[in-house]
């Protein structure tokens, strides 16, 4: 939650689920001026096309480790259970694609590795306003995350400390979209898609293609995404 | 953090290792009338002795679930990695043993499942006088989580609240012994050993197996202790 500054070849893990908002934290945790190290969570999404866009976008990182958690065996979301993922739109309470603890496990996976690492620096593409009605997804969240982190670790007790951030977490789509392009993001090559086929495309009718094509629409971009 | 009250019947999320301390928890949970439901974390320990025992443990919970997430992909530790498990005594500082935010990310799972299944309590064996070299064994870590865990759900959002149980937190080894004896808890079942082989036969050399030998020893209770 610290603001931006520079961070000179620290490292930094950065959390990359192959999406938009994640392709965009990488490039910002890069522009900062960390050594950047990429983690995925393989939690038993219900497609690898998007493990497999998150390990291109972190190409060029000093390593890209996935981690395989079986969220599926917890059941209870859209995204990893035989649950219809809605299309409708409409956003009232929180959704069914919601993973349960989802922001929870993947940013405590980080937190080991970044204690391994000697990293004081967690990101993570969590964003409030898009996603409102995800309580994970929310400042508070994180911020108690933060202090739990602060608490749970070496670097908290002995050390200088974690710091977790979420600098997308106030952005709406079309500013993610504006800061991707000023960063030089490959949109193209991301995939955010509930439903995306085993190519990566995307059906175009979900929630997250709708608020991802928005996105793209406010900020006055040509949609790069890869329809099926 | 609640202090024991009744829960007749409420499902509770209990965090079993296979060793003697959540042995213990387990039947705490079970004498407080709750609906147990055990979940293991297979997080790449060096044997699968301790799985096993944690299966026999819960043979009589509702059900008993194994989530598996490769902590050794990240390393950092004696228990995961090939580092000598120290034998030695001597506690200064924090010990090789510990697993980079293992108890973060254990918790985190239990409270996803926790969700799914509208568990309230999750109980885990979290100790922090024999420990005390652990910073993710402490009161202050478990309030923290707690408090997360009410930010991070759909329960501490729009329902009851979730409540973090760990009701060894303050005892010794002997205490932890004495309150197993009272439960009828079977700790010859139970392996606790860093080292132990196939068949759960304990070292009898290594930290836990000295802390467990000591703690029978306390509570004047013969050893039940299988060792190699």
């Amino acid at each position: 939650m610290s603001p931006a500054v520079n961070h000179a070849m620290q490292k930094a893990v950065v959390l990359v689920s192959g999406g938009m908002d994640s392709a965009v934290v990488l490039a910002i945790a890069r522009e900062r001026g960390h050594a950047v190290h990429a983690l995925s969570v393989a939690y038993g999404q219900r497609h690898t096309s998007e493990l497999e866009a998150a390990a291109r976008m972190a190409a060029d990182a000093v390593e890209h480790k996935v981690v395989a958690v079986d969220l599926r065996s917890i059941g209870g979301s859209a995204l990893t259970d035989d649950i219809d993922v809605p299309t409708g739109g409409g956003n009232d309470g929180i959704p069914v694609t919601y993973v349960p603890a989802r922001n929870t496990i993947m940013l405590s996976i980080a937190l080991g590795w970044a204690e391994v690492l000697g990293a004081a620096d967690i990101y993570c593409g969590v964003n409030a306003v898009d996603y409102s009605g995800y309580p994970d997804c929310r400042p508070e969240f994180i911020e108690a995350f933060e202090r739990l982190a602060n608490l749970a670790t070496r670097a908290g007790v002995e050390g200088a400390g974690i710091r977790i951030h979420a600098p997308l977490l106030d952005m709406s789509k079309a500013q993610i979209a504006a800061e991707g392009m000023r960063l030089g993001v490959d949109f193209a090559a991301t995939v955010s898609c509930y439903r995306a086929d085993a190519q990566g495309r995307a059906c175009g009718d979900c929630d997250a293609c709708r608020l991802r094509a928005d996105g793209f629409a406010g900020a006055g971009i040509a949609d790069p995404t890869r329809y099926a």
